[in-house]
This record gives C-alpha cells, structure tokens and sequence, in this order.
C-alpha cells in the first residue's frame, strides 16, 4: 500500500493511492485508520513529505562499490547523525543552496519510516517495528563541516531533507535498487544488498541508543554516484518499487556569512 | 513568570508557578493561554522537563575559564550538534548509563526555549523570538563518539537530556551564573558572560541554518567544571534564578554491546 500527505484546496490530507486516485484516510496510520470515503484524482493533488518525522537519523558511508568489498564483520561503531526535522521537504520542493556556497551534495537513499516504538529491540524483530519505505535525498553542503569532523551543520539546512513521494508498505528492502539522475542523466544505480551495515542491524543499533518513535525516518545511506548539483539542476532520486523524487536545486536568499 | 509542565493523577497539565502553588493553563503557552482555574499544592504534583522540544541544538565547548581568554572575534564555525527529542527527561528522572561504559559527563547549561518559529533572524530580533529558559543537563558518554570526530552517538541516548525544573520568562540571561553540584559538592560557577559565542549571535546564526520552532531547546554550553558521574552521584545543575534540575545517575539495564 502507498501511503502519501497530500495538499488539496489548502488543507493537508493523509490518504492512500489507488491508481490514478488519492483516498483520503482519518486516524492514526500507525494504527487504526479508516477511509473517510473522499477520493480525488492524483494529479489534482499535491504530493507533501509522505512523513512528519520527529527524528531524522542518517548513517555515513554505508554502501560498498561491489560485493567483494562489503566487509565479513560489521563496524565497531558506524557514524550515525540526525538531521532536524525542520530540514524536511516534499517532491517538486526547491533544495535550496544556502549562500555563499554555490554547490550542494546530493545523496539518494532508502528511508525506513517507523511504524512501531522501538526500544531495544532484537534484530529478528525489526520489521515489526518498520511501518514502511520511502526514498531520501540526504543533502549536504560540506563547506560547513567543522574542522574537527562535525557534520551537523552541513546537513541541518532548511530544505536539506526532500522525502517521498510515498510510503510503501509492502516493500522488500533487501531487493530493491536505489538509483539518482541528474538533469536526466543516471548517476546512482546500486542494489540495496551492497549496505556495509544492513537495515536490520543498523535499526536495532539505534533503538538500543534512542527510542524510535511512530514517523521517525532512518536513511539508510546511500551508494556510489553521489556527487555536487548546482542552482537549476534537476535531482531525481529513485527507487522503481516506491517512485521518484524530484527536486530542484535554487539558490537560497538566505546568506550565511556573519 | 515560571511556567513548567507537571504530572497530577496521572494526567499531564500546562501549569505556571505561583510562591508554594501551581496554577493550570490551558492553550498555547507560546501563544494564547489562560488560567483554568485549578490551583494545586507544588509539592503534591510532580514536575516534567517544562517543554516538548522537536528540536535540541547544543553547542561545542562555548565557555573562556577566564574573561581574559575570551577571543576578540567570534569563531568562524562553532560546533553545533543536535541531541534527539527522545534523549530528554525532567527533574528527578534518572540518568541511565549505558552498558558497557560505567561514567559518563554531566554539563550543567543555560538552556534557551524559543517561543517564536524564527528563520534568518538579525541578532536585534534574537530576544523577541525567546520564549525564555531552564537549564539543561547536556549528558554525554564520549566512549560513543566516532574516531572521526562525531558526536552524535555519544549524545543521543535516552535520558541524556534533564531539562527544568522550570521555564523562567523574564531571566536576565548575561546576568546569571551557571552551576552543578555533584553530590552536594560545588564543580562549576560561571557567569555566561564567559560564553565564546554570546546567546544572540547564536541563535541568529542557527536561525538562518535551520528554522527554529516554538517549543526548540538550545543549550548554550557549559563552563570550566564538567567531568565523569558514574551510577549513584547525585548532579544538581543550578542557575539561582530558575532553580535547581536534580537527576540521579543510574546504570541502565540496556546494553549496547553488539
């Protein structure tokens, strides 16, 4: 099932997709939802981030080149970051590049969305805690790294989170490709089974350090191919099984010198 | 004024504190509130962290030991981090160390609540868009930061961020002195006039990073004086003006041994 937030005649809907239909849903999607009975044509709607997450936790370098690389043991300590919820965009929503930078990272990635407080839990039971998938594009401007390695910032800016276009629930993370074109032109195109730390380890990791709450999005880190975009360049990330999310990169107005 | 949030027969209410008693608000306490009439007893209710931060934004080494040392210009970068919603607890709430580490560091802070969403604010409008403050206890356990400099583990866990006892609105923040005691024995006292980045070109420089929201927490840094707690010590952050924020230190039942 494709789950989708959704602008319609300026009030914010959660629905599902059906065909070329939205149906509009009330309740909890975590939890006990019903149809309100409403539908509307796709394309008389507008696609918003498919989530509200509260926590946005990313993994650094996180896929290896081809299979022979992935290593026979995990990593003593990935590097994990949050990125603030205020970073978050929808598709078609301007990536803006904060002056006086001119070039910004794109990063296309799966992005597990919780369904379930997780707590320290086993790895056998990660996928009960998982409500679905979508696609991220972790942005990031590293002209704001910190000397001593501190990613932060470089990640925090406004627009820096585009997610979507759906949640699908019925995904098969492990056989999925995870792909990005820039202005048309494919520049990611890697299987998810080329993770260094693998989803289901990498979650219950995290839920041993912070409980994750329903609509928090883990991005999963993303493969080869990642590299600067420029004001007007189109970034398409994509993952066939979930859609395509589209951005744009634009100058912000916004300058970040003192 | 001091607003707090507190806990009464096991329902959550919105309160403000009057000399030994608390009155209950209902609305938007960054906004429109009013008093609902009900007045209980202080010591009958139990207090929260006073606010339900999205976002907590804290601040790398930020305080000069002496007025001396203070640099003549800001740095260019500070280090910011970001600390999960899901890493903060209230007054009284325990302090869980995870397994395997046995200490981990207490920083007693001047904590900022916005009250107002702020984007690409001037340092002029910085006050006009402060709710007003608590103090934050910025817990860490370094063994959990990455060999390449990231903080973000080390700074996530659950419980790692006591914030109270109260919000105080109309503090005088250059005026005050921040400091812990750790079972009952002085280990900081120092004014924030010793802050490297003073509060307003702080929170105007994230403010043009990252839109701040009503509710936000920034912790400020903390001075001279932090150090390891291990299970059992008693740490009493303390600004006069606010009060005293008092968790104990426990080891936690988790273990993040892999």
């Amino acid at each position: 099932m494709k789950f989708v937030r959704v602008s319609y005649e300026n009030q914010i809907y959660e629905a599902t997709i059906h065909g070329d239909d939205v149906s509009f849903i009330e309740g909890d999607k975590y939890g006990r939802w019903r149809y309100t009975g409403e539908v509307r044509p796709l394309d008389q709607v507008r696609l918003l981030a498919p989530v509200k997450p509260e926590k946005v936790i990313g993994i650094g370098a996180n896929y290896a080149a081809e299979a022979e690389e992935l290593p026979e043991t995990l990593p003593d300590l990935p590097v994990f970051f949050l990125k603030p919820s205020s970073s978050v965009i929808g598709p078609e929503e301007d990536i803006e590049i904060p002056e006086p930078v001119r070039e910004v990272i794109f990063e296309s990635e799966l992005a597990v969305v919780i369904g379930k407080e997780a707590k320290n839990i086993a790895e056998s039971d990660v996928y009960d805690h998982i409500f679905g998938y979508t696609i991220g594009n972790d942005v990031t401007a590293p002209q704001f790294f910190h000397e001593d390695g501190h990613w932060t910032l470089g990640k925090a800016f406004d627009t820096f989170t585009p997610l979507g276009p759906v949640v699908e629930t019925s995904l098969r993370p492990e056989e999925v490709y995870v792909k990005a074109d820039i202005n048309g032109v494919e520049t990611q195109n890697s299987p998810t089974r080329l993770m260094i730390v693998p989803l289901a380890p990498m979650v219950a990791y995290l839920s041993k350090v912070m409980t994750l709450q329903p609509g928090d999005v883990i991005l999963t880190g993303s493969p080869l191919g990642a590299h600067f975009v420029k004001d007007q360049d189109i970034i398409e990330c994509k993952i066939d099984e979930i859609g395509v999310l589209r951005n744009k990169a634009v100058r912000s107005t916004v300058s970040i010198e003192s």
